[in-house]
C-alpha cells in the first residue's frame, strides 16, 4: 500500500474540472500578480523548482529538458535555413536556449508579453534559460507576439510558438489569422514549431490547430513525446511549412547540438514524427 | 483562468508522497477487500469507469487501449512463434483480449492472483475484457503467478506480464528469479513481454529492471510510448529475448489486427523502441 502522504503543502492543477495533476510543495519562492497573470515559482520534491502561470504548471526544472528539446529541435534541425529565428512566449528562456545552441543560429528573436514571468524566472529559475539572457545573438522584446507577428516587415527561417494553454493571454496566438501570419513571416520555406496540445486531454484542440495549420501551410506534422509535468500522457508540438520536409534531418545539425541533450536525437526526431493509429486514421480523413 | 472545480467527490492517487493524480468520480460502482488488496471501480468523467488497486488506478475504459496494445502487439508480431500464450496478472481481461485477437494463438493461459479483481471486473468493465472469457482458446486460473512460473512443466512462446507496480501482491514478479522462471518457460526463441515502468517516477526501477533482464536473458529491448492514467508523462514495456529481434515485425500478423487497433500499428512498433537519449546512454553504459 502507498503511504498515504498527503498532509502539507500541495499545488494542485485541475484539468477541465476533471481529473488533477498536484505537486508537494517545500517553498513559494515567487507570487505576484503580474498585468497579465498570476505567476507562481515553487519548490517541489518531484521536480525542483517549478513554474506556475494562472493556475497551470509550465515548466520544471527536472523535466523541461523533454519539453524545450522538442519544441526546437525537429524544426531546428529539419528547416532549409536556421539563420534567423523567432520565438513567441517562452518567457523562462528554455526555448531560446535550445534555439542558441545551434551555431547556425545568428539572431534570436523573442517576443515575450509578460516581462514579470521574465523577471521571475531569472530570479528563480537561472537553470533554465542558462546563458541565455546574455547571448549577444538574442533580441528579447516585452510585446504582443499576436500583434508583432501581424505587423512586422522581419523575416524569419524559423518561427517557434512556445505559449501556454489556449486561454488567458495566450488565447489570440490559436487560430488562423495568427498561423497566417506567421506563413507570411516564414514565407514558403521556413519552418513554423509549436506546443500543440494533448490529444488526450485537449483532443478537439489539437485536431482544430491540425486543421487550421493544413489550411494555411497546405501541410501540417503533428509529432509526439511526453511531458511528465502536463499529466497528459502524451504531449504533441507540430511542425508546417509550405515546403519544408520535417524528415529531412540535417546530421551535421544535430550532431553539434548532440552533446547538450537528454531526450532529442537523430532518431527520436524520426520516431516522434510517427502518430497513434487514432490520430492517423483522424488526419488521413 | 481554469474554473476551481474541485468540490464534490474525486480519487487522488500519490505517486512516492510527492506528486498525485486526481479523477473527479461520479459513482463508486465497487469497493472490496479482497484476500489481496483493496479493490475498486469507479465512474468518472475523464477516463470513463476505472478500477484502482490499493489506491493505484490501474485501468481505465478510455486509455486502456494504449496500454494493453502496448503490451502485447510489439511481442506478439515479433516473436517467432505465437501459438501458446501465458498471461501473469490482467485481471481486467484487456490484455488476454488482445492476445486473443491474434488468429496465430492456439492456447491463452491466463494466470490471476486474485479471482476477485476477475469477477469485479467481468461485472462493472465489461468492455475491457470483451468476450475474452468466453474464448473457448483461453485457460484461466486464479493461482500465483509466481510460483506457477517456478514449477510449470508447461512451454509457452510469449510470456506477457501484467502487473502492477512492484509493491503489494505484484513484488514478487519484479526481480531476478521471477525472471529466471520465464527465461525456462519461454526457452531461446520465446519472448517475454512486461510492463517496466515509468523512468521518470520510478526511474530506478526502470533501469533495475533492465539490468535484471540483461543478466537473464542477454538482451533487454525497453519500448516508449504513454499512459494518460499513469500520469507519468513516458510510459515502458519491455521486451527480453535471448534471440528473438523485437523489430523482426510480421507484416501479415500486424494486418490481421489493424481494424481493432486504436493505438498500435507497425510504425509506432518500430518507433517505440527508439529510447530517448538519457536512457540510450545510461543503458549503454
Amino acid at each position: 500500500m502507498p503511504e498515504p502522504m498527503t498532509d502539507g503543502l500541495w499545488y494542485t492543477e485541475v484539468l477541465d474540472g476533471k481529473s488533477s495533476f498536484g505537486l508537494r510543495v517545500t517553498d513559494v519562492l515567487h507570487h505576484e500578480r503580474s498585468d497579465f497573470q498570476t505567476i507562481e515559482v515553487l519548490d517541489t520534491p518531484m521536480l525542483g523548482r517549478v513554474l506556475a502561470l494562472d493556475g497551470i504548471l509550465q515548466t520544471s526544472e527536472r523535466d523541461e529538458h523533454w519539453y524545450h528539446e522538442m519544441i526546437v529541435h525537429p524544426a531546428l534541425c529539419a528547416a532549409p535555413s536556421i539563420e534567423r529565428v523567432l520565438v513567441i512566449g517562452g518567457g523562462d528562456g528554455g526555448t531560446a536556449r535550445e534555439v542558441l545552441r545551434h551555431p547556425g543560429v545568428k539572431r534570436c528573436v523573442m517576443v515575450e508579453i509578460d516581462r514579470a514571468v521574465v523577471e521571475a524566472c531569472r530570479a528563480h529559475l537561472p537553470a533554465i534559460g542558462g546563458g541565455v539572457w546574455d547571448d549577444p545573438r538574442l533580441d528579447l522584446r516585452f510585446e504582443d507576439g499576436v500583434k508583432m507577428v501581424a505587423e512586422t516587415d522581419e523575416r524569419f527561417d524559423v518561427v517557434v510558438l512556445d505559449g501556454s494553454d489556449p486561454i488567458g493571454p495566450s488565447e489570440g496566438l490559436f487560430g488562423r489569422s495568427f498561423y497566417e501570419g506567421v506563413r507570411r513571416v516564414v514565407g514558403d520555406h521556413g519552418v513554423f514549431a509549436l506546443q500543440s496540445e494533448s490529444p488526450t486531454v485537449y483532443e478537439d484542440v489539437f485536431f482544430d490547430i491540425q486543421a487550421a495549420l493544413r489550411d494555411v501551410f497546405g501541410a501540417s506534422h503533428p509529432y509526439f513525446g511526453s511531458v511528465y509535468l502536463y499529466a497528459a500522457g502524451m504531449w504533441t508540438w507540430t511542425f508546417a511549412s509550405a515546403t519544408a520536409d520535417p524528415l529531412d534531418v540535417k546530421a551535421e545539425r544535430v550532431e553539434a547540438i548532440a552533446e547538450g541533450c537528454r531526450y532529442y536525437d537523430g532518431d527520436i526526431h524520426r520516431a516522434a514524427f510517427v502518430p497513434p493509429a487514432f490520430i492517423r486514421r483522424r488526419l488521413e480523413g
